[in-house]
């Protein structure tokens, strides 16, 4: 058994290496979105043409991207949703409500202090993790029954 | 034509009650969750019982609400989806993610100021508009052709 | 049995009506997009305000007709789609695709001239009709096992 | 990340080569229909035998071809639509609306001169390219996170 | 509880009447195909149009009887299949398949001398009865809880 | 909003009567298996004729059951889960088990001596309940938003 | 593009080994159900036990062989059905039907005299083919654009 | 054609081994649960930290456990559910439920002692397997068409 894996979510500290590096050896195939925030904001009016109104030069983007984050949903066995301390996060939780529709398995990485404001997103999940290491252990059990210490 | 309508989202504001009493004569059945806050926040212990724990009384609270918003989902035509100014509001775009998935018409109601953060939720829907009063001539074309003014 | 029937394509002729005329009295309930072909054009920016360039102009108003449209076709048992004489009629063949994918029954009302034009489109189909009075008698066959004369 | 790609549409122009030789080294896999257009009008009697009328003729034609045009949808990740300057082009509205209702990321490609009559396919894409090479540039990012110049 | 029952399969004799009849009083909504042996065969041609070869003027009915078969298929809950004593009754078994493949509980009901020819048929069902009666008995009891005698 | 709810399991005490008859009043419709025990065991060879061999013997019943069941759960938006003293009830867990893969709301009720043995079947739920009276107070909270006392 | 192809039905002639030799070089896998006769028959009591009614002992090696009908189906794109000359082939049609509704492409082979018996299966079909040849035909068409000749 | 089979169910004696030693040379790919049975007890709490309520110190294991579960099911074309003497074992039968309800191909093994307990069960399967032996028998079949002895 090996599983695909989708990492969601906030994108401006090292969880996603702490993760894929800490599971390497494990039968685990990754995918994310683009975390370069300048291109992910701009990829749509840097390939198809500038927008005066920035409503617009924000959709082009955002459906672009869309390509990438629905393939990375649909394939994924597991999707991990991390929450981190700035921004609205909005897509991060948007992406774990889409994934639960899916019947994905979804793990959330969150601090304790959002723990009432994610109340909702934890209930859908399979678990709530607070470190990328136990994200990793927790894939290292469910593929080879091996628990840590 | 009729349409089933769930309004998620803000529940500080009187934003259900504008598009309710503006749709009057419409074809519309209109669900929302429970909009009393401090009930939705116990109804898990309230119901089956106090948790020591915060954490799992809020899960025991929100799987419970979870009866209802998935029913209201499922059921709908069209779910709409209102951003307001406070709070982390995780809930809102979680239940964008889910109906965007099931392949639901989502309409969005926000104030522009969260454009950018609502970009990948916006992505995915039909109209975004800024007054619940849009949302309600919205219904009117879409159910009898008739436009504003 | 009855059928909900979803009318799609072309709205410059009386064509939907001649088939809600002719099948009184069959256990049949019709649904369509809105045929105000001014009102369909600019239903977006006159609900949700104006934009300078048409090519959003346009989509703000079909993103707001296809909460109809697609509510339409869901709920239909049978699809009819009519292409006439005039204008390139995309959005009748993006129809016919849509309903044929979700598995519904096809019927596309279309005169000889388009036939070799249609072939992929007739081929998805389980009658193809040259008239709205043939339409009407397919109904009343399918209903009530009566053939005409 | 690999994307599955199917090219629907025009078959006069080198469209299609444009974007498989621009995107050399990029993990994609494409498929597209027959585009020998004599082979693809009259595949039907070649093989199972000829027909008096033309109507069963094309029939005959067009659903062998569906076999090919459906397997190649329904393995796509990404379906890109081409609408040329010539013909009704109505298959190609219809693999629109098909890939559409079957949740594939749509792409079209189209002069500026038919976005009025594309209203209604554009609403549903992920993205309006002019050119073959912003597709093949929405593809590059898509899969690297890289954008042009 | 009620049930939608579709009745498939043999039209030369009473079998459908017997169900029906002996099922008064029980929640249950009957539809079946039209059984009219001359009727379904000529439909296509006496709506559509004559054809000159015999293959399309069985494909043109086939195909305006399938709009009703398809939904008296869709909306059952629970098809009873009957193979008589005469004919091919490959629409009967195909519809059996066509069932199962969509979940439906199936009854088929047949007489001894079919029963190593209908295996695999008579697999896929939840009951094989030989008479219309025990179709009546089963009814009631899944109904009412009431068994005969 | 109203809701469908199937009482699945244990069929020797009086909890579906109480749920029934607590929640009087709340737009709720009941559906549940056969309740007869001797009825639900004989049903297949009482209308489809004896069998030597318990197993088919019990096949034959099991199946006809089944038509109920499958509605029952299908129709259902809310199934609860009954597990007693008594018995293996692998029938209970099965229906939890199918409900589940459908994407139901799942509550068990269940006394907490079972709670080891049923931590799989309760981690896939939105509520455990100990007492009926419990079932009624979620039902009345997620119907109206009251809470008891 | 490749293609699986399941081949269902007749079991007593050449015409699956006359398509897999045919089409040599191509992309295609094929799958078939177990063609050995008295194996598919007995294949239930040989390996579970014997049973004295022989209801049951067909009921038991037809299961049996649903593992293998189901999975060949469901992992076809394309599914062959051939009706012969012998039996009542039930067991083909129902497979036929089956495949339908799961949206399978369908290509029926067939004589001529059959033709008025399989209109309805003929009608879901993408193709009628008389000899295993045409298939072949089919097959390297779909996969090169190649016609004979 | 090779099959992917989940075996689920009892974890104390060697049924699993019997049945992929016994199937070596067969196109088979297993996957079960974890079968320790203290780590599939505590995996919750030894990844994710300890809990002082019981209950939610086994829905955090069940949780995890749960994405090995589902992961195991929804890609297997087979799943094997065996039933042994001891325990309640109604995850068992809640994964049975579950195969089920997906349309998974389904093979009980268990000893005719729990027949009458398990005819609901047993009634969903497409065999019901004394010994492993017997289910590797049904391997080779199904793969091969060869019958034992």
């Amino acid at each position: 058994m090996g599983l695909n894996v989708y990492l969601s979510g906030e994108i401006h500290t090292d969880w996603r290496d702490r993760i894929i590096e800490g599971a390497q050896g494990l039968d685990l195939t990754f995918s994310a979105p683009v975390t370069d925030h300048a291109a992910s904001d701009d990829c749509g009016v840097a390939i198809l043409g500038a927008e005066e109104n920035k409503f617009w030069h924000d959709r082009k983007g955002a459906q672009i991207n869309a390509i990438r984050t629905r393939k990375g949903i649909a394939d994924a066995d597991v999707v991990v949703v991390r929450f981190g301390d700035k921004y609205k996060q909005w897509n991060a939780a948007f992406d774990a409500g889409y994934a639960a529709a899916l019947g994905k398995s979804l793990i959330i990485l969150q601090p304790p202090e959002h723990d009432h404001a994610l109340k909702e997103v934890d209930a859908a999940a399979l678990a709530v993790a607070r470190e990328p290491e136990e994200v990793v252990e927790i894939f290292r059990y469910v593929l080879t029954g091996t628990l840590p210490g």
